[in-house]
């Protein structure tokens, strides 16, 4: 028998690969059918359908033949740079994956599925309590997953690395650490001194009309809607099923214009992100997001950067007058600006201001911490979460809709997500400042609506990688240097003492 | 080792048939969403997508597990009758399954997927030589598909049995010759008589109020939207990813109402039909539809024995003009129950008359037959079609949108699949007529709005039996006789000599 070259051997590699993403990406409109249109009562046997194919893209992932190829690949390692890199990564994800049995893999995805609509229960009942025995099971099913991976130092740095390689409870503790301490300062300076108003914001904005802008909004910042569509969520999210259909949702308050605004906004960086990536690398890691913490990065840079700017403002707040003549006919674009910078603690993290949004993450973190480590239980979340929300941001947890149960994603088994939000918020300061300083024009084009430069500048320096380079690597091929939360605390002294005038 | 017990058996076979399933209705999920919201860029990776999980159903299905599992409770024999019948069927279907390898089903099911697009192409262009290579394509792998099924007298018998078992090219010839006369003298007999008025359903029908109207419509009907949806679509369709989810698809013309209403009416006796069927028989086949034939028998059933009925315009001629009181305010229900049954030969088949509609079916199958045996070549469809138009319907076919390119079956590689539509008719003709007689009250309920009773009756009689009963047997079942055309033919003489007055 003839051995099989490397570049055979890649082939081989490729359609194995192709195949596991066209199960996963299958998978995937099932969710995302799941979130926006299912019928109330096709969701029983939809979480087996998901199940089923998990299960199937695990057996093909774990396949031998294909672990085969990858290590006759390895062996020979003349492979040009990326295709080398793909394999190298698939490898690392290979042996991760090699730990699961098939069996665990579906009880994990059975679980997520039954545990998603206990939540949507539970918020509609407003009762933890409903969620909680789901929620334990996925909890116990998190902590075997982390035994299985293995770990060093703490279990939840298994469930970190799967989000941000390289991440750990010594590095976030670290950062956090860091964080808390400026961020209090500031919050404690803001809070010294006049609001500024907001209430223009919570007038009645008609549903449809809202649509309408968002839609031209997240189109005119540079969304393909030919190769994506927004529809309406519970919470909003991004989904991908190629490059060439990357879907988002949003959700409309009819009494809170900001939430659908900036939440389209933020969707769309993630959009942007999975539209830019290297359309021929379908399902391989160089057609693959970085990170969770680069992904956030991207919605964050938009969000905060670009949509919370005065530039943003000036050439969108005469459109959205033009939208909502009666509700905007007194509002300057500094009025604006400032409303909607407003900086108050609140309950809600997706409604959260810019400061203190970090800490609902820093105590998502520590939550997660103790919930792996196996030193708080399941019942205990509901009242440690309002302590701690009394202690950091000085306020009083209503009920559970407004508190434990607002966020969607322990029941979709993500736990290590949440502390990448606040990296992605760190991350984007510093890349910001990088794309600043290399499109010296960049706030006139966007008072112009023109966001071409920065698309340009982000596809070339970020979005082409896909994950050939980690978060720290991406940073220092970007920076010259690894992250640095200077940039970020740096940006929001200087808007915040501008806006409140400290 | 222990030999195992047929109960053992059954749930392996059982277990694995709900795999298989998972993975077929996530297949039909990724469709459904082809046609419904995929955006535009999606659809090249979408076909490789639904290819690659037939792929996986089509392995999973023809695994010899699978196949000894069967075969031990076919020896055994010591089953309950239905799970002893769901075994005798899968036992056909795998039989059939082993004659694909894996390569052949790939093949065609990445060819409907681009055939699919290029149909969509062809029709936006108005030129149906730009389908015609992928349709050759097809059309030479149905015949692949025929001989390796195999077949007596006539290749086209495979794929006419594989939508209604049993039926084949002399029974079809038959059924049509008999149709042919009859239908083809009261077709003279109306062409002779003054026309009846119509216009009033085709002045303007703004979108928003047609789609509340329909969906208001089918809801009255019976179809539980908690466990389906509807939906736009090029073509209107029904499809399932079990019986608690259930979708339909309509489409508005905003200058004809016909179009939706009978659409909906059509599709929703599609849908209740697979929103009955047994949940507990998920993935197999007590819990499938009869055949294609009985299928159209419930979508017919609901479109003409009752949506043109009468009592149905007795009931919501009303309510229309709540809906639209300009267009209709004139409108007496003798004038609508007229003006919806107005026969007329026509291009477009989905909006043909309960008369004429068979010609339309006569055409295809006619053709489909010359495809198969290879006696027409698909470059000469656009000439033949236009010309058995003007033989039968003594119409001209402006262009191919209007002629072989309206329809969607072929892209999609259903050869033997319109046959069944003037079957469906038939047996709904004679299903109705036993329908009437167990309920003398069916026609005041109708016009109360109240579908109940006849529910029930197709629940009991048709419904619960699944696929266990085939066309015939079910037939033999509820009438005490096989099919006889008669019932069809004398409903359609009753109804026309009382509106044309002949």
């Amino acid at each position: 028998m003839i051995e099989k070259s490397s570049a055979e051997l890649y082939n081989d590699y490729r359609l194995q690969m192709n195949k596991i993403a066209d199960v996963r990406y299958a998978s995937a409109v099932l969710q995302w059918d799941q979130e926006t249109y299912l019928p109330q009562k096709g969701a029983a046997i939809r979480g087996q359908q998901i199940a089923t194919l998990s299960e199937i893209a695990h057996r093909f992932f774990t396949d031998d033949t294909l672990g085969g190829a990858m290590q006759g690949i390895l062996n020979k390692n003349d492979l040009p740079f990326r295709e080398n890199r793909n394999v190298e990564l698939t490898w690392e994800d290979y042996t991760k994956q090699k730990k699961f049995t098939s069996a665990f893999v579906r009880e994990l995805s059975e679980t997520v599925s039954k545990s998603y609509h206990s939540w949507m229960e539970a918020r509609k009942a407003n009762d933890f309590s409903l969620f909680a025995a789901d929620l334990s099971k996925l909890i116990e099913l998190k902590r075997k997953e982390a035994d299985l991976l293995g770990y060093t130092d703490h279990p939840y740095n298994a469930l970190l690395n799967d989000h941000d390689k390289g991440s750990t409870v010594a590095l976030l503790d670290g950062v956090f650490k860091n964080m808390r301490a400026s961020l209090k300062d500031i919050v404690q300076q803001i809070v010294g001194r006049p609001q500024v108003r907001d209430s223009f914001l919570f007038q009645y904005y008609p549903r449809d009309k809202q649509w309408e802008f968002g839609l031209r909004l997240i189109k005119e910042l540079g969304y393909d809607l030919e190769a994506g569509r927004q529809d309406i969520s519970e919470h909003p999210f991004t989904t991908n099923f190629n490059s060439n259909d990357v879907r988002i949702t949003t959700r409309i308050h009819e009494n809170d214009l900001s939430s659908m605004v900036w939440s389209c906004i933020h969707e769309l960086g993630h959009a942007l992100y999975e539209q830019g990536l290297p359309e021929d690398q379908y399902g391989l890691p160089a057609g693959e997001p970085a990170s969770y913490s680069i992904h956030e990065s991207q919605s964050r840079l938009w969000e905060n950067h670009i949509g919370r700017s005065q530039s943003f403002c000036e050439r969108y707040l005469p459109v959205l007058q033009e939208y909502f003549p009666d509700q905007l006919k007194n509002i300057s674009v500094e009025d604006f600006y400032k409303g909607i910078n407003k900086v108050q603690p609140s309950p809600i993290r997706t409604e959260a201001d810019e400061v203190t949004y970090h800490f609902h993450v820093m105590i998502r973190y520590e939550l997660e911490k103790k919930l792996i480590e196996g030193s708080l239980e399941t019942l205990d979340i509901p009242g440690y979460w309002n302590e701690q929300y009394s202690n950091y941001l000085g306020i009083k947890i209503a009920d559970d809709k407004q508190g434990c149960l607002q966020d969607v994603h322990w029941s979709h088994g993500s736990f290590g997500y949440f502390p990448t939000y606040s990296m992605g918020s760190f991350y984007a300061a510093q890349l910001f400042f990088e794309a600043a300083k290399a499109i010296p024009a960049l706030e006139s084009e966007i008072r112009k609506g023109n966001t071409e430069p920065l698309l340009k500048w982000l596809k070339t320096n970020i979005y082409r990688h896909g994950r050939t380079l980690t978060s720290e690597e991406l940073c220092e091929s970007v920076c010259g240097k690894p992250l640095d939360i200077h940039y970020f605390l740096k940006h929001i002294l200087a808007k915040y003492k501008n806006i409140y005038n400290f």
